[in-house]
Protein backbone atom coordinates (compact mmCIF):
# COMPACT_ATOMS: atom_id res chain seq x y z
CA UNK A 1 0.00 0.00 0.00
CA UNK A 2 1.85 3.32 -1.09
CA UNK A 3 -0.23 6.26 0.17
CA UNK A 4 0.94 10.72 -0.37
CA UNK A 5 -0.19 12.03 3.36
CA UNK A 6 -0.12 15.94 3.35
CA UNK A 7 0.04 17.54 6.89
CA UNK A 8 0.62 20.61 8.91
CA UNK A 9 -0.19 24.11 7.18
CA UNK A 10 0.54 26.49 4.55
CA UNK A 11 2.44 29.76 4.63
CA UNK A 12 1.48 32.46 1.96
CA UNK A 13 4.51 35.20 2.27
CA UNK A 14 3.95 38.92 2.77
CA UNK A 15 7.23 39.69 2.36
CA UNK A 16 10.80 38.20 3.57
CA UNK A 17 9.69 38.18 7.09
CA UNK A 18 5.91 37.89 7.41
CA UNK A 19 3.69 35.31 6.06
CA UNK A 20 -0.70 34.46 6.51
CA UNK A 21 -0.17 31.24 7.96
CA UNK A 22 -2.75 28.34 8.18
CA UNK A 23 -2.89 26.82 12.08
CA UNK A 24 -2.29 23.38 12.23
CA UNK A 25 0.14 21.48 15.12
CA UNK A 26 0.84 18.40 12.38
CA UNK A 27 -0.10 15.97 15.23
CA UNK A 28 -2.78 14.28 13.46
CA UNK A 29 -0.71 13.79 10.48
CA UNK A 30 1.98 11.71 12.83
CA UNK A 31 -0.84 9.86 13.75
CA UNK A 32 -1.61 8.82 10.26
CA UNK A 33 1.65 8.38 9.37
CA UNK A 34 2.14 5.90 12.44
CA UNK A 35 -0.85 3.84 11.89
CA UNK A 36 0.03 3.51 8.30
CA UNK A 37 3.51 2.45 8.76
CA UNK A 38 1.92 -0.26 11.53
CA UNK A 39 -0.03 -1.47 8.80
CA UNK A 40 2.98 -1.97 6.54
CA UNK A 41 2.54 0.95 3.73
CA UNK A 42 5.05 3.36 2.24
CA UNK A 43 4.46 6.67 2.89
CA UNK A 44 5.50 9.96 1.42
CA UNK A 45 4.87 12.80 3.78
CA UNK A 46 4.32 16.39 2.59
CA UNK A 47 4.43 19.01 5.64
CA UNK A 48 5.92 22.13 6.49
CA UNK A 49 8.79 22.86 8.74
CA UNK A 50 7.06 24.72 11.58
CA UNK A 51 4.54 21.31 12.28
CA UNK A 52 5.45 18.43 14.16
CA UNK A 53 6.95 15.73 11.90
CA UNK A 54 7.40 12.25 11.93
CA UNK A 55 10.55 10.63 11.89
CA UNK A 56 11.91 9.39 8.65
CA UNK A 57 12.07 5.59 8.19
CA UNK A 58 12.86 3.49 4.86
CA UNK A 59 9.33 3.34 4.28
CA UNK A 60 8.41 7.19 5.17
CA UNK A 61 10.08 9.59 2.96
CA UNK A 62 9.71 13.65 4.26
CA UNK A 63 8.96 16.56 1.90
CA UNK A 64 8.74 19.92 3.35
CA UNK A 65 7.01 22.73 1.48
CA UNK A 66 5.68 26.21 3.02
CA UNK A 67 2.79 28.21 0.32
CA UNK A 68 0.24 26.80 -1.41
CA UNK A 69 1.71 27.00 -4.60
CA UNK A 70 5.13 25.15 -3.46
CA UNK A 71 2.43 22.36 -2.05
CA UNK A 72 1.07 22.37 -5.50
CA UNK A 73 4.41 22.02 -7.26
CA UNK A 74 5.38 19.46 -5.15
CA UNK A 75 2.14 16.72 -5.27
CA UNK A 76 2.04 17.39 -8.86
CA UNK A 77 5.80 15.60 -9.05
CA UNK A 78 4.80 12.53 -6.67
CA UNK A 79 1.65 12.16 -8.66
CA UNK A 80 2.93 11.89 -11.70
CA UNK A 81 6.23 9.91 -9.92
CA UNK A 82 4.48 7.38 -8.07
CA UNK A 83 1.09 5.41 -8.02
CA UNK A 84 -1.00 5.61 -4.58
CA UNK A 85 -3.32 3.56 -3.38
CA UNK A 86 -4.43 6.33 -1.63
CA UNK A 87 -4.23 10.47 -0.93
CA UNK A 88 -4.74 11.65 2.56
CA UNK A 89 -5.15 15.29 2.18
CA UNK A 90 -4.58 16.46 5.90
CA UNK A 91 -3.05 19.62 5.34
CA UNK A 92 -4.77 23.40 6.35
CA UNK A 93 -4.32 24.49 2.80
CA UNK A 94 -4.60 28.42 2.64
CA UNK A 95 -7.43 30.05 0.36
CA UNK A 96 -5.83 33.29 0.02
CA UNK A 97 -2.24 34.12 -0.90
CA UNK A 98 -1.19 38.11 -0.92
CA UNK A 99 -1.14 40.02 -3.96
CA UNK A 100 -0.63 43.63 -3.19
CA UNK A 101 -0.34 45.63 -0.01
CA UNK A 102 -0.94 49.48 0.20
CA UNK A 103 0.13 51.50 3.16
CA UNK A 104 -2.50 54.08 3.72
CA UNK A 105 -1.27 57.02 1.37
CA UNK A 106 -0.86 54.42 -1.26
CA UNK A 107 -4.21 53.03 -0.56
CA UNK A 108 -6.29 56.00 -0.46
CA UNK A 109 -4.17 57.87 -3.48
CA UNK A 110 -5.32 54.76 -5.61
CA UNK A 111 -8.77 54.95 -4.96
CA UNK A 112 -9.37 58.45 -5.21
CA UNK A 113 -7.35 58.63 -8.59
CA UNK A 114 -9.41 55.64 -9.76
CA UNK A 115 -12.70 57.23 -8.45
CA UNK A 116 -12.07 60.73 -9.96
CA UNK A 117 -11.60 59.28 -13.64
CA UNK A 118 -15.68 58.76 -13.44
CA UNK A 119 -17.27 60.01 -9.79
CA UNK A 120 -20.88 58.81 -10.62
CA UNK A 121 -19.79 55.21 -11.44
CA UNK A 122 -19.30 53.11 -9.00
CA UNK A 123 -16.57 50.93 -8.41
CA UNK A 124 -16.88 47.50 -9.61
CA UNK A 125 -15.30 44.29 -9.55
CA UNK A 126 -13.60 44.90 -13.21
CA UNK A 127 -12.12 48.59 -12.39
CA UNK A 128 -11.04 47.05 -9.28
CA UNK A 129 -9.17 44.28 -10.30
CA UNK A 130 -6.99 46.50 -13.69
CA UNK A 131 -6.52 48.68 -10.59
CA UNK A 132 -5.15 45.52 -8.48
CA UNK A 133 -3.01 44.76 -11.05
CA UNK A 134 -1.58 48.23 -11.86
CA UNK A 135 -0.42 48.62 -8.50
CA UNK A 136 0.93 45.10 -8.33
CA UNK A 137 4.57 45.22 -7.62
CA UNK A 138 6.91 42.23 -7.16
CA UNK A 139 6.82 40.84 -3.55
CA UNK A 140 8.59 43.90 -1.35
CA UNK A 141 11.63 43.35 0.61
CA UNK A 142 10.16 43.91 3.53
CA UNK A 143 6.74 46.30 4.01
CA UNK A 144 6.91 49.84 5.54
CA UNK A 145 6.14 49.71 9.25
CA UNK A 146 5.69 53.68 8.86
CA UNK A 147 2.37 53.81 7.93
CA UNK A 148 -0.55 53.79 10.53
CA UNK A 149 -2.72 51.25 8.33
CA UNK A 150 -1.15 48.97 5.51
CA UNK A 151 -4.23 47.36 2.99
CA UNK A 152 -3.61 43.87 2.14
CA UNK A 153 -5.04 42.62 -1.16
CA UNK A 154 -5.92 39.04 -1.50
CA UNK A 155 -6.16 36.76 -4.42
CA UNK A 156 -7.57 33.59 -4.17
CA UNK A 157 -5.43 30.24 -4.42
CA UNK A 158 -5.79 27.55 -6.55
CA UNK A 159 -7.36 24.62 -5.51
CA UNK A 160 -4.68 22.13 -4.92
CA UNK A 161 -6.85 19.23 -3.92
CA UNK A 162 -8.61 19.11 -7.37
CA UNK A 163 -5.25 18.48 -9.29
CA UNK A 164 -5.12 15.21 -7.10
CA UNK A 165 -8.07 13.07 -8.85
CA UNK A 166 -7.15 14.89 -12.02
CA UNK A 167 -3.96 13.23 -12.37
CA UNK A 168 -4.71 9.60 -10.65
CA UNK A 169 -8.32 9.57 -11.17
CA UNK A 170 -8.12 5.52 -9.66
CA UNK A 171 -6.65 6.80 -6.24
CA UNK A 172 -8.78 7.34 -3.44
CA UNK A 173 -8.72 10.60 -2.22
CA UNK A 174 -9.42 11.72 1.56
CA UNK A 175 -10.07 15.56 2.26
CA UNK A 176 -10.34 17.54 4.97
CA UNK A 177 -13.01 20.05 6.10
CA UNK A 178 -12.85 22.02 9.15
CA UNK A 179 -15.51 24.63 9.68
CA UNK A 180 -16.12 26.93 13.21
CA UNK A 181 -19.13 26.87 15.53
CA UNK A 182 -21.15 25.67 12.99
CA UNK A 183 -23.93 22.54 13.55
CA UNK A 184 -23.52 18.85 12.70
CA UNK A 185 -26.11 19.49 9.61
CA UNK A 186 -24.13 22.12 8.49
CA UNK A 187 -21.02 20.37 8.82
CA UNK A 188 -22.31 17.48 6.89
CA UNK A 189 -23.62 19.37 3.96
CA UNK A 190 -20.50 20.65 3.33
CA UNK A 191 -18.11 18.54 3.83
CA UNK A 192 -20.53 16.12 1.08
CA UNK A 193 -20.45 19.63 -0.86
CA UNK A 194 -16.70 19.42 -0.69
CA UNK A 195 -16.49 15.43 -1.33
CA UNK A 196 -18.30 16.10 -4.73
CA UNK A 197 -16.43 19.55 -5.83
CA UNK A 198 -12.63 17.88 -5.11
CA UNK A 199 -14.08 14.23 -6.13
CA UNK A 200 -12.84 13.31 -3.06
CA UNK A 201 -14.21 9.48 -1.92
CA UNK A 202 -14.11 10.51 1.85
CA UNK A 203 -14.31 13.94 3.65
CA UNK A 204 -12.96 14.20 7.57
CA UNK A 205 -15.36 16.67 9.02
CA UNK A 206 -14.72 18.95 11.95
CA UNK A 207 -15.19 21.68 13.51
CA UNK A 208 -12.89 23.73 14.91
CA UNK A 209 -14.77 24.24 18.49
CA UNK A 210 -15.00 20.40 19.00
CA UNK A 211 -10.89 19.94 19.24
CA UNK A 212 -8.81 20.71 22.22
CA UNK A 213 -5.47 18.58 21.69
CA UNK A 214 -5.82 15.01 21.99
CA UNK A 215 -10.01 15.60 21.94
CA UNK A 216 -10.98 15.42 18.50
CA UNK A 217 -14.74 15.00 16.98
CA UNK A 218 -14.20 13.94 13.77
CA UNK A 219 -16.85 12.42 11.27
CA UNK A 220 -16.07 10.36 8.09
CA UNK A 221 -18.49 11.45 5.35
CA UNK A 222 -18.98 9.67 1.98
CA UNK A 223 -21.17 10.53 -0.89
CA UNK A 224 -23.85 8.20 1.54
CA UNK A 225 -23.58 10.58 4.74
CA UNK A 226 -21.71 9.48 7.87
CA UNK A 227 -19.81 6.61 7.86
CA UNK A 228 -18.55 6.64 11.52
CA UNK A 229 -17.11 8.83 13.53
CA UNK A 230 -14.25 9.39 16.25
CA UNK A 231 -13.46 11.42 19.37
CA UNK A 232 -9.55 11.46 19.74
CA UNK A 233 -7.21 12.34 17.37
CA UNK A 234 -5.89 8.61 16.99
CA UNK A 235 -8.88 7.11 16.57
CA UNK A 236 -9.67 9.18 14.04
CA UNK A 237 -6.06 8.35 12.27
CA UNK A 238 -7.57 4.37 13.01
CA UNK A 239 -11.06 5.62 11.45
CA UNK A 240 -9.36 6.71 8.15
CA UNK A 241 -7.07 3.95 7.81
CA UNK A 242 -9.86 1.14 8.14
CA UNK A 243 -12.70 2.84 6.03
CA UNK A 244 -9.73 3.34 3.39
CA UNK A 245 -8.33 -0.20 3.55
CA UNK A 246 -11.66 -2.02 3.37
CA UNK A 247 -12.53 0.41 0.36
CA UNK A 248 -9.18 -0.66 -1.45
CA UNK A 249 -10.19 -4.60 -0.78
CA UNK A 250 -13.51 -3.92 -2.59
CA UNK A 251 -12.11 -2.24 -5.33
CA UNK A 252 -9.91 -5.55 -5.69
CA UNK B 1 22.31 38.87 37.34
CA UNK B 2 18.32 38.31 36.55
CA UNK B 3 17.59 38.87 32.35
CA UNK B 4 14.71 38.80 30.60
CA UNK B 5 14.90 37.54 27.78
CA UNK B 6 12.01 37.68 24.58
CA UNK B 7 12.55 35.31 21.06
CA UNK B 8 10.50 33.70 18.17
CA UNK B 9 7.84 35.68 16.15
CA UNK B 10 4.30 36.52 17.10
CA UNK B 11 1.11 35.70 15.68
CA UNK B 12 -1.84 38.18 15.06
CA UNK B 13 -5.42 36.34 14.39
CA UNK B 14 -7.02 36.91 11.11
CA UNK B 15 -9.92 34.53 12.40
CA UNK B 16 -9.54 31.77 14.52
CA UNK B 17 -7.42 29.64 11.93
CA UNK B 18 -5.43 32.12 10.04
CA UNK B 19 -2.79 34.75 11.42
CA UNK B 20 0.11 36.84 10.46
CA UNK B 21 3.29 35.87 11.16
CA UNK B 22 6.43 37.17 11.70
CA UNK B 23 9.08 34.64 10.98
CA UNK B 24 11.71 33.67 13.32
CA UNK B 25 13.49 30.03 14.33
CA UNK B 26 13.84 31.03 17.86
CA UNK B 27 17.83 29.62 17.51
CA UNK B 28 19.80 32.99 18.40
CA UNK B 29 17.29 32.98 21.04
CA UNK B 30 18.37 29.43 22.29
CA UNK B 31 21.93 30.37 21.88
CA UNK B 32 21.54 33.51 24.37
CA UNK B 33 19.84 31.91 26.75
CA UNK B 34 22.49 29.46 27.17
CA UNK B 35 25.36 31.66 27.03
CA UNK B 36 23.25 33.78 29.81
CA UNK B 37 22.72 30.51 31.96
CA UNK B 38 26.39 29.63 32.13
CA UNK B 39 27.09 32.74 33.16
CA UNK B 40 24.83 32.22 36.57
CA UNK B 41 22.02 34.35 35.13
CA UNK B 42 18.50 33.83 36.27
CA UNK B 43 16.66 34.01 33.08
CA UNK B 44 12.67 34.51 32.35
CA UNK B 45 12.05 33.32 28.66
CA UNK B 46 9.20 34.76 26.37
CA UNK B 47 8.78 33.12 23.25
CA UNK B 48 5.94 31.35 21.04
CA UNK B 49 4.31 27.75 20.64
CA UNK B 50 6.05 27.20 17.15
CA UNK B 51 9.96 28.63 18.36
CA UNK B 52 12.54 26.37 18.91
CA UNK B 53 12.94 26.46 22.60
CA UNK B 54 15.55 25.84 25.43
CA UNK B 55 14.43 23.22 28.37
CA UNK B 56 13.11 24.52 31.40
CA UNK B 57 16.07 24.54 34.37
CA UNK B 58 15.74 25.79 37.44
CA UNK B 59 17.30 28.66 36.76
CA UNK B 60 15.18 29.65 33.22
CA UNK B 61 11.70 29.82 33.18
CA UNK B 62 9.53 30.04 30.09
CA UNK B 63 6.73 32.05 29.28
CA UNK B 64 4.15 31.51 26.21
CA UNK B 65 2.89 33.86 24.11
CA UNK B 66 1.16 34.47 20.68
CA UNK B 67 0.33 37.78 19.46
CA UNK B 68 1.74 41.05 20.27
CA UNK B 69 -1.39 42.24 22.45
CA UNK B 70 0.09 38.52 24.52
CA UNK B 71 3.60 39.93 24.53
CA UNK B 72 2.64 43.18 25.79
CA UNK B 73 0.55 41.92 28.79
CA UNK B 74 3.28 39.33 29.75
CA UNK B 75 5.86 41.90 29.63
CA UNK B 76 4.01 44.26 31.95
CA UNK B 77 3.50 41.15 34.16
CA UNK B 78 7.04 40.42 34.40
CA UNK B 79 8.48 43.85 34.40
CA UNK B 80 6.33 45.02 37.77
CA UNK B 81 6.96 41.46 39.31
CA UNK B 82 10.67 40.96 39.27
CA UNK B 83 13.85 43.40 39.02
CA UNK B 84 15.76 43.13 35.54
CA UNK B 85 19.92 44.11 34.60
CA UNK B 86 18.77 43.65 31.20
CA UNK B 87 15.92 42.87 29.01
CA UNK B 88 17.14 41.33 25.61
CA UNK B 89 14.17 41.56 23.10
CA UNK B 90 15.22 39.61 20.08
CA UNK B 91 11.22 38.60 19.23
CA UNK B 92 10.22 39.89 15.68
CA UNK B 93 7.02 41.76 16.64
CA UNK B 94 4.39 42.60 14.54
CA UNK B 95 3.81 46.35 13.38
CA UNK B 96 0.45 45.36 12.18
CA UNK B 97 -2.37 43.45 13.29
CA UNK B 98 -5.49 42.66 11.41
CA UNK B 99 -8.45 45.42 11.99
CA UNK B 100 -11.20 44.50 9.67
CA UNK B 101 -11.37 41.68 6.52
CA UNK B 102 -13.86 42.07 3.61
CA UNK B 103 -14.83 40.35 1.02
CA UNK B 104 -14.32 41.93 -2.86
CA UNK B 105 -18.22 42.78 -2.91
CA UNK B 106 -18.44 43.84 0.68
CA UNK B 107 -15.20 46.19 0.25
CA UNK B 108 -16.52 47.44 -3.02
CA UNK B 109 -19.93 48.31 -1.43
CA UNK B 110 -18.34 50.03 1.01
CA UNK B 111 -16.00 52.14 -0.60
CA UNK B 112 -19.16 53.40 -3.51
CA UNK B 113 -21.28 53.69 -0.62
CA UNK B 114 -18.94 56.28 0.94
CA UNK B 115 -17.75 57.91 -2.60
CA UNK B 116 -21.51 58.27 -3.28
CA UNK B 117 -21.77 60.23 -0.28
CA UNK B 118 -19.43 63.16 -2.10
CA UNK B 119 -18.07 62.11 -4.99
CA UNK B 120 -15.66 65.08 -6.00
CA UNK B 121 -14.66 65.09 -2.62
CA UNK B 122 -11.65 62.84 -2.31
CA UNK B 123 -11.07 59.82 0.46
CA UNK B 124 -9.13 61.24 3.13
CA UNK B 125 -7.71 59.61 6.56
CA UNK B 126 -10.70 60.84 8.49
CA UNK B 127 -13.41 59.29 6.41
CA UNK B 128 -11.90 56.12 5.60
CA UNK B 129 -11.26 55.74 9.59
CA UNK B 130 -14.71 56.45 10.41
CA UNK B 131 -15.49 53.76 7.51
CA UNK B 132 -13.16 51.70 8.46
CA UNK B 133 -14.49 51.74 12.70
CA UNK B 134 -18.43 51.19 10.74
CA UNK B 135 -17.41 48.24 9.02
CA UNK B 136 -15.31 46.62 11.96
CA UNK B 137 -16.96 43.34 13.49
CA UNK B 138 -15.44 41.21 16.22
CA UNK B 139 -13.19 38.43 14.91
CA UNK B 140 -15.19 36.26 12.77
CA UNK B 141 -14.73 32.43 13.18
CA UNK B 142 -13.13 31.79 9.77
CA UNK B 143 -13.63 33.97 6.96
CA UNK B 144 -15.34 32.96 3.76
CA UNK B 145 -13.77 31.50 1.20
CA UNK B 146 -15.95 31.98 -1.50
CA UNK B 147 -15.01 35.76 -2.80
CA UNK B 148 -12.27 35.92 -5.45
CA UNK B 149 -10.52 38.56 -3.25
CA UNK B 150 -9.93 39.60 0.01
CA UNK B 151 -9.17 42.88 1.68
CA UNK B 152 -7.54 43.16 4.57
CA UNK B 153 -7.31 46.30 6.38
CA UNK B 154 -4.57 46.24 9.23
CA UNK B 155 -3.26 48.59 12.19
CA UNK B 156 -0.43 49.21 14.06
CA UNK B 157 0.39 47.56 17.38
CA UNK B 158 1.47 49.20 20.19
CA UNK B 159 5.74 49.58 20.82
CA UNK B 160 5.91 46.97 23.12
CA UNK B 161 9.75 47.60 23.10
CA UNK B 162 8.69 51.28 24.69
CA UNK B 163 7.19 49.93 27.45
CA UNK B 164 10.02 48.64 28.92
CA UNK B 165 11.98 51.19 29.95
CA UNK B 166 8.96 53.05 31.18
CA UNK B 167 8.24 50.37 33.41
CA UNK B 168 11.91 49.77 34.51
CA UNK B 169 13.88 52.92 33.83
CA UNK B 170 17.08 51.45 35.16
CA UNK B 171 17.11 48.06 33.47
CA UNK B 172 19.55 47.77 30.58
CA UNK B 173 18.08 47.30 27.26
CA UNK B 174 19.04 45.61 24.05
CA UNK B 175 16.88 45.85 21.14
CA UNK B 176 17.00 44.27 17.68
CA UNK B 177 16.45 45.56 14.11
CA UNK B 178 15.86 43.53 11.24
CA UNK B 179 16.00 44.76 7.83
CA UNK B 180 16.07 43.76 4.26
CA UNK B 181 19.03 44.12 1.46
CA UNK B 182 19.99 47.37 2.41
CA UNK B 183 23.62 49.31 2.98
CA UNK B 184 25.91 48.68 6.00
CA UNK B 185 25.18 52.38 6.23
CA UNK B 186 21.95 52.65 6.21
CA UNK B 187 21.45 49.58 8.28
CA UNK B 188 23.55 51.26 11.17
CA UNK B 189 21.80 54.46 10.71
CA UNK B 190 18.02 53.17 11.29
CA UNK B 191 19.69 51.07 14.06
CA UNK B 192 20.80 54.22 16.03
CA UNK B 193 17.62 55.95 15.31
CA UNK B 194 15.52 53.03 16.87
CA UNK B 195 18.10 53.02 19.71
CA UNK B 196 17.26 56.87 20.65
CA UNK B 197 12.87 55.88 19.52
CA UNK B 198 13.02 52.82 22.04
CA UNK B 199 15.32 54.19 25.33
CA UNK B 200 17.47 51.03 24.36
CA UNK B 201 21.06 50.83 25.15
CA UNK B 202 22.17 48.78 22.74
CA UNK B 203 20.47 47.15 19.26
CA UNK B 204 21.75 44.37 17.86
CA UNK B 205 21.61 45.47 13.63
CA UNK B 206 21.17 42.30 11.41
CA UNK B 207 20.11 42.01 7.39
CA UNK B 208 18.38 39.30 6.52
CA UNK B 209 20.04 38.91 3.34
CA UNK B 210 23.39 38.04 5.37
CA UNK B 211 21.79 35.46 7.70
CA UNK B 212 21.84 31.53 6.50
CA UNK B 213 21.14 28.92 9.49
CA UNK B 214 24.22 29.83 11.57
CA UNK B 215 26.36 32.32 9.79
CA UNK B 216 24.68 35.54 10.68
CA UNK B 217 26.36 38.77 10.35
CA UNK B 218 25.02 41.44 13.45
CA UNK B 219 26.65 44.61 14.51
CA UNK B 220 26.03 45.51 18.46
CA UNK B 221 25.48 49.24 18.11
CA UNK B 222 25.15 51.62 20.55
CA UNK B 223 24.77 55.64 21.00
CA UNK B 224 28.81 55.86 19.55
CA UNK B 225 28.00 53.91 17.01
CA UNK B 226 29.60 50.07 16.10
CA UNK B 227 30.68 48.62 19.51
CA UNK B 228 31.24 45.01 18.05
CA UNK B 229 30.24 42.46 15.25
CA UNK B 230 29.84 38.84 14.84
CA UNK B 231 29.29 36.24 11.89
CA UNK B 232 27.62 33.65 13.64
CA UNK B 233 24.58 32.78 16.36
CA UNK B 234 26.29 31.78 18.58
CA UNK B 235 29.28 34.72 18.34
CA UNK B 236 26.61 37.53 18.77
CA UNK B 237 25.01 35.65 21.42
CA UNK B 238 28.89 36.09 23.32
CA UNK B 239 28.98 39.62 21.78
CA UNK B 240 25.41 40.77 23.54
CA UNK B 241 26.48 39.13 26.93
CA UNK B 242 29.85 40.55 27.10
CA UNK B 243 28.71 44.05 26.49
CA UNK B 244 25.75 43.70 28.57
CA UNK B 245 27.96 42.01 31.40
CA UNK B 246 30.47 44.80 31.05
CA UNK B 247 28.05 47.35 31.05
CA UNK B 248 26.81 45.90 34.29
CA UNK B 249 29.82 46.01 36.02
CA UNK B 250 30.66 49.88 35.12
CA UNK B 251 27.05 50.59 36.44
CA UNK B 252 28.37 49.27 40.15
Amino acid sequence: MRILLTAGGTSEPIDQVRAITNHSSGRLGIGLAKRLLADGAIVDYVTTATALQPLETDNLTRHIISSTNDLSQTLGKLLQKNVYDAVIHSMAVSDFTPELSLSQEEFLAAINAEVAKNPHQPLDEQRLQKLVEKLQQPTEKKISSQTSHLFLVLKQTPKVIQQIKQLQPDTLLVGFKLLVGVSKEELIHVAQENLKKNQADFILANDLESISGEQHLGYLVDSAGILAQAQTKSAIADMIVTALTKRLEEKK
